[in-house]
């Protein structure tokens, strides 16, 4: 590859070093009753219902730097692995193990893709910005859907609860009031089936 | 679902059906002698490189065009099945089948959308835009770079030769002269090293 100047090889070492996000499996099963699903289909379907559902967004987003954002709001994982939703241990020390991955992953890109990666990565997290919000709704709503389909299995295999889900849902409700609406439907259907485990007397639009 | 209106049902549905791309498994190795890819990472993996070479691009691009072409590109496999890049008989058929999974997919979606995303579709397959030009040289340079990291495994198995990849990689070019070198230069070391046959006298430029 003598051609190929620094800068260029220094993308091209870090397209290839992504690739290993799709053997980093999460928690969510694949519709049909699949297997697990992994984090470059989890991005790969979150950029897409991105674009294809953004009329329902709070606030206006750039669409661009949404779909960007999904694609790559998991790279930290290669290193730090990924921590379930509702894994509190885990959660406890995702931040510093995910920062650590940031740093170690992108500086293989060039300086300026690197910070610019970076600040995208923080954006998502920080959860603050119209897009960040957007962002969030297709993180949560996408395994939701799958999960939806296969009759909740996922919710039932790690005995999953109501305030836990509603807790996690609330930032749905940031990105889009609309999705956050099918989201309560889907989650009071799934509690009336058994599928989710009901420790909230009634659920009560304050508590959503 | 009772809150959900007609139209988002539909973008609902189609986001659920086209899950299904992710049981669809190309030709191509993960890196470090993997499984095989499917079309779901194929798509997330150039629509990351899309934007991150852009700058290689032999025209000014719409990336968020670009990303959004990449990572639908492949859904009418759902129905179509992947076809090999040097499978000569499955490629006769090919566009049929793919029309009518075209059709049958994106009927799912509000009338609008579909024919958005149909139109997108057949850009790519024009591959005449500027976009188009440069998302192929993605579908192109991905397996590539997945490929050569393997030490040309997949070439070896199907017997791929040097003038079966220069043809398919005639389009890399289209997109993007900087990256075609880059492609030149894996492809030369791989017949250097026996893992393409070289069916052609030597490498001379004008049959790139």
């Amino acid at each position: 590859m003598c051609k190929v100047n620094r800068r260029l090889k220094r993308q091209l070492d870090f397209s290839l070093e992504i690739d290993k996000e799709k053997n980093i499996f999460r928690q969510t099963h694949l519709s049909g009753h699949g297997r697990r699903e992994n984090d470059a289909e989890h991005a790969w379907h979150m950029s897409v219902m991105a674009y294809l559902l953004r009329e329902y967004a709070n606030e206006e987003v750039d669409i661009a730097r949404v779909m960007l954002m999904c694609l790559l709001h998991d790279v930290v994982e290669i290193d730090a692995g990924d921590t379930y939703a509702y894994d509190t241990e885990g959660l406890a020390t995702q931040k510093e193990r995910e920062d650590a991955a940031k740093d170690r992953i992108y500086s293989l890109l060039p300086e300026d893709q690197k910070q610019e990666l970076i600040a995208l990565f923080d954006e998502f997290e920080a959860c603050e910005t119209p897009e960040a919000k957007y962002a969030h709704a297709m993180d949560n709503l996408q395994p939701l859907l799958l999960n939806d389909s296969n009759g909740g299995g996922d919710w039932r295999d790690h005995a999953v609860t109501a305030s836990q889900i509603y807790g996690r849902q609330s930032r749905t409700r940031l990105g889009s009031e609309t999705l956050f609406e099918v989201t309560d439907a889907i989650i009071r259907r799934n509690i009336e089936n058994g599928n989710i485990k009901n420790d909230i007397r009634e659920v009560q639009p304050d508590e959503k």
